[in-house]
């Protein structure tokens, strides 16, 4: 409609250069010798909204990394869509594993392969060309802001007092964020909720200097052996969570709404085979979906101690580390959950050792309803582009900020997002396809399009 | 007497720079990299042996790194001596813990800090200089060889090899091995055994590639966790470990002799303080000088798998990995320990997972007797130098070779340490005392004296 598909058709190839550009840029938010990288990438999506016709673009620097905030309003009467996404990416180890670079983005079989890809430079990108698209066809139906920050990646730290700082400026009436995915092209589902998140750090420290595992071994605890033995007794035989209270606050789902999710299209043996795998492992009595859906897991993201290097070598060591996360679930809250898992280390850490627990960053669960508008546009702008409604289905990941942002602005998130499971997100070998990206700029302006409306007759 | 002292003491200084300059040789034989270093090490060795008064000092090439080889023979009918020690070094990590370079030693309140001060370079090289000092007084009283290999560290595996095909070269009466700790310089002792190794690597996969930890986190296993339980499933709440028929082949010390080993001095308290922990962790029903001396052990050396790096990674890892090994006692055999292991980790893997195990080293525990006239002449040594006589203690470490050496030489082995268990051996800031060192060269001689007496009135 209105030409943009034509205007698309046109500039494809430079929406994809220009892509690409952002991809070559090494923004890992995680890595401080990054960070001269992290203010390049940030000055080069100022620049790429200025040329799609935001009228103001301010780099706003926070105690991280800056965030990227860019506007255009062409009529205060018209309803307001907050888009945010990021600009920083995980860091991109094991590169051993990266079939090409992680930074040298590659076109292959209809995918671009990059650190960044999908998550999340190719998936806000996507906006930004929506804007360009509706600006110079002269059809943008609503105020647009852009907030793009620099930290979703290692928890959005400093986002939450940007946020507060700023409601004025962030005013608008929804937000939308493409940075989930779809369950296939075929199968186009909205996220209608994304999980919370909790994140420690563990140190266990046995004796106080690495020693010789001849000279004292089986004398002394081995912090690598008693961490082991933490880490087993997190999960019970029916791997459940066996924290004290952990499961306190989780919404159970009714059997209507659980008959509603095994309607989603899985094929076990599908899934077993992508993942390599014989069995699937996970809480007892609940499917897949369901696991990774409505209910909350504890997940080791790391561990390490002792010698790692190649060859042997004899030592008792000092200390052993682990990286620790668990994904939330209505109405669980990442403080608390954070506070019981650090406090259940602690406690139970034997004499042996001296157990220390941190919290790297947190957010809560988030839910958009389904009968809500915000759902509904985006229902609607799907529902055009790819001739058959939605799925609506519950994320297994997180995007910490959205609970925040309706505390803070009041307003409904909607996940709009393009990737797939399968695009290798925080793995190596990240790849989104074309295919995702092109009919991501096609949906998005629907989306804005039919918000416009549907908020315009609303009561 | 015969002007050992007034020679060694005339030549302190000089005795003390050549070793400085042995460690500022990075030998590390666990990395490829030190390969070069490994070579010049050896050239050191060999050039200080023919100064020393080495008739002949030759290098053999090895499947690995080379073995010094050097003799002086004075006389067929004279007992002879071979001298074992080792010029590699184990690796120096983790270097952030060192106070100087490990390979730029430093003297601080007498004492060497280097890696491979005590283990073995400042001890084999005792040997060195004992032999310059009989030598230049015209007062050897054997004849000795010297075999100075570069693989202990990584378990001699291409030694067994050079011994079997240089039988006659290595003929001797005893061999003498400089490479085990005192209780202190009050107590003076001597090992009367040594532990055997039996030494793994483990390879937990779990889903063929790393994997966002919400997207999948809760319905594919994590192979960290999974590691974490086998681990934790090794020792029982009794901390025995559990693999079956491990115990089967280990020698029951009677009460007798357990009474014997309890009048080695030891100050529990003394020894949590210098470890710096509340509490001992170990095999119920053994002291500490038991569970480090005659009972076998399982310790994990290492362990690692997934985001290892600065901040926050929410990954679900591909793979965990560990480092494990076992010290062994009489009778024990290392290869059916391994075997036992590495089938026993297979066993336990669950479903979800696939389990490599893979040999690194081993070697069998090793029992000098002290009725032997071997470790008659080393005690009657250290009654000289020490004023009393040294205690009979069981050795926690290994020293893989000995056990080979007794089968394919047909000798004995007596180990005539001279350093301490708070040398930081495998740790950072390794150390050896100045005077332990000089104390070793004063006590050698006296070992070939009253060996080469020995030896000759025996019937």
């Amino acid at each position: 409609m209105q030409g943009w598909k034509e205007y698309q058709e046109q500039n494809k190839q430079r929406f994809l250069d220009e892509l690409l550009e952002l991809l070559r840029m090494p923004s890992v938010s995680a890595r401080s010798e990054h960070k001269q990288d992290m203010l390049a990438c940030a000055d080069k999506v100022k620049q790429r909204l200025l040329e799609a016709g935001a009228d103001k673009v301010d780099i706003y620097p926070t105690a991280g990394h800056p965030v990227v905030y860019g506007e255009k309003i062409i009529d205060a009467s018209l309803p307001t869509v907050l888009v945010y996404g990021h600009y920083d990416v995980q860091p991109p180890d094991p590169l051993e594993l990266w079939h090409s670079g992680p930074f040298e983005p590659v076109i292959k079989d209809g995918k671009i392969y990059a650190r960044g890809a999908c998550d999340d430079k190719g998936q806000f990108y996507m906006h930004v060309k929506a804007l360009e698209t509706m600006v110079k066809t002269n059809t943008l139906p609503v105020n647009i802001k852009f907030l793009i920050e620099g930290e979703e990646e290692i928890g959005s730290n400093n986002l939450g007092e940007f946020v507060k700082a700023h409601k004025d400026l962030l005013k608008a009436d929804v937000i939308l964020i493409s940075d989930t995915a779809m369950l296939s092209m075929e199968n186009p589902s909205i996220d209608v909720g994304v999980r919370g998140l909790s994140y420690i750090e563990v140190e266990v420290t046995g004796p106080n200097r690495d020693l010789h595992s001849g000279v004292y071994g089986g004398a002394v605890a081995n912090p690598i052996t008693i961490l082991a033995k933490m880490i087993a007794s997190l999960h019970d035989e029916n791997n459940h969570i066996t924290i004290p209270n952990f499961y306190d606050d989780v919404q159970i789902a009714s059997e209507a709404e659980r008959a509603e999710m095994a309607k989603a299209p899985y094929d076990e043996e599908e899934y077993k085979k992508d993942l390599g795998v014989k069995a699937l492992w996970g809480e007892k009595g609940y499917t897949t979906n369901e696991r990774t859906g409505i209910r909350p897991t504890l997940e080791l993201n790391g561990i390490w101690g002792g010698y790692t290097g190649e060859g042997a070598k004899t030592v008792l060591p000092s200390k052993a580390f682990a990286k620790i996360s668990c994904r939330l679930v209505p109405n669980q809250q990442h403080e608390k959950i954070t506070e019981l898992v650090i406090n259940h280390l602690k406690k139970i850490a034997p004499e042996y050792v001296e157990v220390k627990a941190n919290p790297h960053h947190g957010g809560d669960p988030y839910v958009t309803p389904a009968d809500s508008i915000e759902f509904k546009a985006a229902s609607k702008a799907i529902q055009e582009t790819f001739g058959k409604p939605p799925i609506p289905v519950r994320g297994g990941g997180s995007i910490p900020i959205t609970a925040l942002f309706e505390a803070e602005l009041g307003c409904k998130t909607v996940f709009l997002g393009f990737g797939l499971d399968s695009d290798n997100l925080h793995s190596p070998n990240e790849k989104f396809n074309l295919f995702n990206f092109y009919k991501g700029i096609e949906t998005i302006p629907y989306f804005h399009k039919y918000y416009a409306e549907m908020k315009t007759v609303r009561p």
